[in-house]
């Protein structure tokens, strides 16, 4: 394993963390660097750099063989968040661009940030000029207005999710005391509002900044150690190799198309994405009138597809219909 | 165990699950009844009774110790949402009056309902006489727009919710194709307005009716097996035992510390080891002649230690005479 | 569910806990009974019936799936070890016999027992008229004399064990006071021996009859938990479905055909067993003749097979050689 | 983290992974360096380094807390046993003796070993003059004839055992084709005589050289993933934290009352549901004024708590005032 740190600016230095170039790849592609690799930002409410948050995770995803990478990023009471995001967009532009030096697939990078970190990462993965291929977002911030605590104003960004933001794994405690859980529930209805996949886990017990939640990244206190939200790294690992589709052995990984078909535009799209696409509804209301007329007379739930309104009650539309419709759709995208 | 199935109403039977009164119990108080109570709810989007999510379920918490109930409520497309909800608050009724009989703790019934179950027990905990203790809630209908497949009109229950609320542990899969994740996502943000305990796991992968996610309850078909979703149940076992405060140990767990003492001489170190050193022969000869007596005779299993045989032969060897061997054994060390 | 008790004999009862016949089934041939089924025998010294390891252990397979069976059998001071054998007999049979009635598959019967039930489970497995399909161990006795405290002899169990002795998983507790695990130690030795499939797991921690290790089975005592311990019965639900081969759902479980060709006469099998095959013998001096002088000049080790020693030392037999040497061997099976 | 590899010899490098000096301490004795450590001996028969059982290995350790240490020692058809043994002892003792320098509990080091790995880890612990302080063997070489493969004489280890012998955690397959389960199952056996606390597991399912049976060790191989067996890892951190008696946290863990305790009027419930209640809101105008300006200037999230306020801008409420907020709160419950 190679450890280097660099300054990738007056305030930012990148730690990388590079696993040898050992028998030990699952790349899909064999021409391809075969390794994915994760970007930690850690927490610190945008003033410091929380330790805990930082080189615990690296070593722990590189322990399921991700190279890693930790950015520790412009903070302080007077730094401007654009000074923090220029410092992420940086890092992420340098590890994609660096890829073959870093053994790594430049479509296979994951952002894991913590807390403030989770913001930045989220910012990434949405407003800034460069985005991770998925992330992995703990008890982060989301919403603009946090306050005096954090020192300075930071943009809200579950107004800025987007049908091509990544897909998304998020963890939060339901009686955070710094961070309120609004922050993750508001995020995750404007993920499922725009299709986005994720998989978020509320759980019950845990303050604030639980990192791993295990003793090796406790610091000692028993606080920061918590059983039940523990499992989260294991989930955001089974779901990473979900969406980037990275472990190649024997079989297959069923069940990630599905996600995939149902945001194009077709007879997989839920009614109420349709009908938000001017084109859909004329297409729809030539191809298919009953179920045109029953989306109208609000006799449908809008969040059920054509598809599924055809298994449920065929006398709206029937497979024949259905396939017509697809076509028409398809041609759209 | 008792099984029995008895009828609430002309619509209505609820089946018990009573484990033995043996000496598994785990009560915080000693004088109530011991076990807590878990009455599931099936779901079959109030058209039937979706039997994987009935005995399966209720077969999966009897083994983590928790007395089980299935109700087969009132269902059929003519069948108004009040009379399934008189059923369900009748059972409740029924099983928190029956406490004693039942061997339960009254104030300790969970109430655990998929899909359609979902919504019929979050009524149980929002607008009915009676409230259950805790929630449990897989893909659950929670919201009254559900338009044609359900065939009927159901209350709205989010903006049911209040401070009173019961906590609630819920899961759900991202891309529910039939129950649309929405549902959850809307109810846990009105949870955490409200302040009300909760814990929510939405999983990446999964369809809609995954039960347990678990072979057991797939009825043979792969699409209802999901190892990432299957994680709910122990998560929600951790969650009652956690809302409930009802696992209570007595004495402490012998540690490591057990496995060192045997190695030193004294009365815990099996007699395999000790007659192997003379001057601890010596000193057994005349400290505790009818042990060794019986050990040169060949009565005893060398394995055991002469701590052991105290407890299970005291003819051979008293408490006394242990304490006695014991001294002397040790100053050999 | 059905549960019922019903007398065996004067001395044993069976109790019978027969999930419903609902869609949950993942048979292999769907014309046979779907579920299989375990046999419990709870420990208590041959002296007494230990109910800790009697239910609890049954809901826990329940929950799996299985259709359990609990036996009390003959026990106390003055009970011979053959009436306590008989009764078990009679249970497996009655079980096996009972199949349609039970809905089980009769060669998909495992028997699992504790302590002194182990020993029962072993002898069921070894020295009765009938055989279960597969055997789960918890802290067995296994050696014939257990000196005094039992309080009777019983027949030494390893000395019984043949290739035909069926599957077994087996766990222990390094340091258990009660039944050393010498008696563990000593039986997986003998299936190796004799080339019986096993999975065994020896723990750190832990002292006598943990039964499931957990709080639903501890009777409220904090020592009979131990986390690591509790594993085990995950472990053995796995190593059920592979020897069972009968959860088919998508895909197929790899692996275990490994252990049962190595049992056939063949290049499969290490040379230890095949030279205490007089016939074997004298096909290999003449198929393999370099082969047969390295084995009598007691340079190789005779843990390996000839497919392992063609893979490692060529010279000694050649792909050519090996697959002849396969034909002479599997005329004598 | 810094990773460095030095020569310890002509035939061997050591490779140190030592992760950075942060709060992540877990010590007993906080005068004693806090780290425990791993020195990992991959296999490859004496004849090869197989990098598969090394830096995955290492990094697995890491992501646990333990400083790491890889040995690359001397191998080939030529090498004698004694030079391998010599770069190992010399290893440990850089290791020991440099507990300093490597930040790492001297007392507190395991060694962990993969087949012949696993045989040289097992003679630091019997035959060499420099002893680990616990052992992890993955499927170890334990007896002297291994007959041709191996390419040469290495001395039984199984006659080696002493009571001094450090605590072994052993793990290996049932039909291992290349190291047959007998070398563990004769060490286990051995242990047990005496007295050497141990732990086991002997797999149903997998073959040789699986190192942690994960994708992340598998060179994409899908025979060098088993999921049963991947549990060894776990175990072997419960363990080795078992032993080395070095998990101590301090303080405790928050648990359900905390998310009950912010329902009720006072300093903990979030500001957005103090607010809602007139009375709360006089309360808190009348004895904490500054906090009640910054609410209705808009500065402050109502998401936080008046406690969490305090804590993180003090000027806005001190202790003083906090407690008295609490007071008149509670009048009101």
């Amino acid at each position: 394993m190679r450890v280097t740190t660099e300054s990738l600016s007056d305030t930012a230095t990148l730690t990388s963390y590079l696993l040898d170039d050992a028998p030990t790849t699952h790349a899909v592609d064999p021409t391809m660097p075969p390794r994915p690799a994760v970007l930690v930002l850690p927490g610190g409410a945008y003033l410091e750099i929380a330790e805990r948050e930082a080189e615990p995770v690296a070593t722990a995803y590189l322990a399921e063989g991700f190279n890693a990478f930790v950015l520790r990023y412009a903070v302080g009471a007077d730094v401007p968040f654009e000074a923090s995001l220029a410092d992420a967009t940086a890092a992420l532009l340098r590890i994609r661009s660096g890829a073959e030096e870093f053994g790594i697939n430049p479509h296979r990078i994951a952002c894991a940030g913590f807390s403030a970190g989770g913001h930045l990462a989220l910012a990434l993965g949405t407003i800034a000029e460069e985005a991770p291929d998925a992330l992995v977002l703990g008890y982060p911030v989301t919403m603009a207005q946090m306050g005096r605590p954090l020192g300075q104003r930071i943009p809200d960004l579950v107004g800025a999710i987007t049908p091509d933001t990544p897909p998304i794994f998020v963890f939060a405690t339901c009686g955070d005391p710094m961070v309120p859980v609004r922050n993750t529930l508001d995020l995750i209805a404007e993920l499922d509002s725009h299709l986005v996949p994720f998989e978020s886990h509320v759980y019950l017990l845990g303050g604030h900044g639980l990192s791993l939640a295990r003793p090796a990244s406790s610091g000692g206190q028993a606080h920061n150690v918590e059983p039940g939200a523990a499992e989260w790294f294991a989930d955001s690992v089974r779901f990473l190799h979900t969406v980037f589709v990275d472990v190649e052995l024997a079989g297959s990984q069923p069940g990630y198309d599905t996600l995939l078909l149902r945001r194009r535009l077709g007879v997989h799209m839920p009614l109420r994405n349709l009908v938000a696409d001017e084109r859909a509804v004329h297409v729809m209301a030539a191809a298919a009138p009953a179920l045109t007329l029953a989306v109208q007379d609000g006799e449908l739930s809008l969040l059920v597809s054509p598809a599924q309104v055809a298994q449920q009650s065929p006398d709206l539309i029937d497979r024949e219909t259905l396939d017509k419709l697809q076509v028409s759709l398809d041609e759209l995208n």
